[in-house]
């Protein structure tokens, strides 16, 4: 089947729907040079105004994931099952979660991005482990999921190639922000996983892409529908983003705190959310009831389980395990400086998104993808949204080895937070769930 | 002043307005390859959804304009006007047009194009007169208007790039309907020639572009403002173009037609079309009464001084001027077929984009850049809105060459008619006017 391109653009620029074989085209043409990306952005600027069908969503998405290599999981004979997050601010959920799902029997292939913007990444984090290595060849996988339940890597080049060149021209030309062509680009690569679940954790707030409920509803219905239609069961959670995750916001203080979690401790919200995020995976492995799922999560932390996975995992990818065992040999910014409230009352508004901007600024983070980041700097946030503060308590501790790049920080933390005369309850870390 | 491209691209997106030299800078840096076409693209595309202000368009068209050469006529000692149609079918009107105002007095430089689609292109009519070349050295044109007060000619390829670029990216794209970007295009053109002032015929109705007189009064508007913003006066008259002007569409029969005006006969609509633009081009042109004007344009034909314009200009440009003298040695198809109708009564349909599709059909037109045209194929239209018809009677005379060429035109022209039982009145040849 052969189509126009410029038939198809006006087809979507007037608002009419794309047949699933004209999506297939338009992929398989543009990933083999005969689509220039004069056409291709132009068709991404129409769906930023016009959006896609869930009818459309399935082939366009279908079509970007067989673009090049998927994964071949057929050896690993445990369930496969993954997570993913729309990114977030201080989110280290993954970190701590996958042991504990993995020493539940459940294989994780989690391949994943680096930060880039407010928003911090998996593979920056697990970096400041000592020696640790986020690639690992194709072939290696399946082994380590047979034996240890867990790869944390990144995407490979051969690996859903339309959705790296896609990618690439969107943010070179103002097409970034649609929600149907965020739901395809996720989509496509997790399913290039081979999976037979996913879990989704859709951000919602000022920390987050999708500001509001209803665009991060929209989004997840979105991504639940492409795994419908390829038959791979997803669970969506909308979770909080107007404030940080935990206390740590940072690469080396958020291996630190999800070190802490898989000991037992760690802030409550990251500790209450992985074993969230833990009881879906596992519902979606097996048959099994929310309450089994969830205590063996439970027991898998408490067991030491899913500590021994932590370390079998930074061993297996060329870590330091005794980085795991004391987190004191994480890298560390050489200077700290403790920002104050002048006001007493409860805490109101600690603001996730000038919390991630300050955190590229002091160079935990990413403001094009050329920069360099410094993984011993951060935050650790002190006064959350329904804390009780006097005159002088610390809000934040930031670990910087910059002064310029302190300052920078600090005025980006000007109104990240505000003191309420009256006592403030805390949203729900969990807004909502689709599937 | 340096502007980042994407960032252009999302404030367009977004409904912002861009600042002059944002415009001005994304011109100049497309002109000069710096920035590529998947972002030109994408940004067109999202000036489909969200227009441009009349703030923007006096920039961006006057950076257009500026793209490369603009003609210099300091030394015609004549006012300079022009006569621009946004395009329909059967619409020769230039043609006798510019020898009875060339005849008063002014200076007519017209650059026009050719045909695309199912409207016709004065340079492709003008080329059905033997020997007759569009083609003049740019340093020749002021010498001609000096001495007989009329160019006829194409667009050069120095002449205004970077509309020829974004045109040719637009084709590509699906980015043609856009009102701003067709007022740009026509205006960077038009200003390009050093002109006094300009008469815009902007169509309306099936056969022309704007459909309605809504948009045709937006794009007329848009078109007079950028006039404003460049100091020439622009009247803009909207004519209907629900049925074709005249009675030839084709090319060697429009030139017929066009003559037979020119001897002071023709078809009435096309007679007083003419005359109405003659005479807003005069008014233009100096301080001259709106009665004065008409007089005088009415004079050119009457005294034979507009047709020994057309003999010299034919002359001039390497034509044969017997053709114009004999009108039978024009290029004729050399079958006829005549479609007559089956009902009597009155019509009230004679559809322009029906007929304009059939004559691109029958050759007389091209689907796309690269076709040939058969200049001797057309029409001769023997029934139009109003008129009283038998059983029997014809519709139209079809000049033809090629019989499957008869019989895809024919299929077009299958509901062009249509024959009501009540007398119909036509609507008025003159819908409007702007200035």
């Amino acid at each position: 089947m052969s189509y126009s391109m410029v038939e198809l653009i006006r087809t979507k620029r007037d608002g009419g729907e794309l047949e699933p074989d004209a999506l297939r085209w338009i992929i398989a043409e543009y990933t083999a040079d005969a689509i220039p990306d004069y056409q291709m952005s132009s068709l991404l600027m129409a769906i930023i105004f016009r959006g896609m069908t869930q009818n459309e969503l399935g082939p366009w998405t279908e079509a970007m994931l067989h673009s090049g290599d998927v994964l071949d999981l057929s050896d690993v004979d445990k369930p496969i099952i993954d997570k993913h997050s729309t990114g977030g601010v201080g989110d280290k959920i993954s970190i701590p979660l996958v042991p504990i799902v993995a020493a539940c029997g459940v294989a994780v292939p989690m391949m994943s991005g680096r930060g880039l913007g407010h928003t911090g990444g998996t593979l920056d984090k697990l970096e400041s482990i000592s020696g640790f290595s986020t690639t690992i060849e194709p072939s290696a996988i399946d082994t380590q999921l047979n034996e240890i339940g867990v790869v944390m890597v990144g995407t490979t080049e051969t690996l859903v190639p339309a959705d790296r060149r896609i990618y690439a021209l969107r943010d070179a030309t103002g097409t970034v922000p649609s929600i149907p062509l965020i739901s395809s680009s996720i989509m496509s690569k997790k399913l290039a996983e081979d999976l037979d679940g996913l879990v989704l954790d859709v951000k919602v707030g000022s920390g987050a892409f999708m500001k509001t409920v209803d665009q991060a509803t929209t989004l997840a219905r979105m991504m639940v529908g492409i795994g419908d239609s390829h038959d791979t069961p997803v669970t969506a959670l909308l979770t909080n983003m107007s404030q940080p995750l935990g206390r740590a916001v940072g690469n080396a203080n958020e291996i630190a705190e999800s070190v802490e979690v898989l000991r037992g401790g760690g802030p409550e919200d990251v500790r209450s959310l992985t074993i969230s995020f833990a009881t879906e995976m596992l519902v979606l492995a097996g048959n099994e009831s929310v309450d089994s799922a969830n205590a063996r999560a439970v027991d898998a932390i408490e067991s030491g389980a899913a500590f021994e996975t932590m370390l079998e995992l930074t061993a297996r990818q060329g870590g330091d395990p005794h980085v795991i065992e004391n987190i004191d040999r994480l890298p560390r910014a050489t200077h700290e400086y403790v920002l104050t409230t002048s006001h007493s009352g409860f805490v109101s508004r600690c603001d996730a998104y000038d919390i991630g901007v300050a955190a590229v600024r002091l160079g935990a983070g990413r403001a094009t993808k050329e920069d360099d980041i410094d993984l011993g700097v951060g935050f650790l946030v002190e006064a959350k949204i329904g804390d009780r503060v006097e005159v002088g308590d610390p809000l934040v501790r930031i670990a910087y080895n910059d002064e310029s790049r302190l300052q920078a920080a600090l005025d980006a933390l000007d109104n990240a937070w505000e003191i309420a005369d009256e006592p403030v309850t805390p949203n729900d870390l969990i807004l909502g769930e689709i599937r």
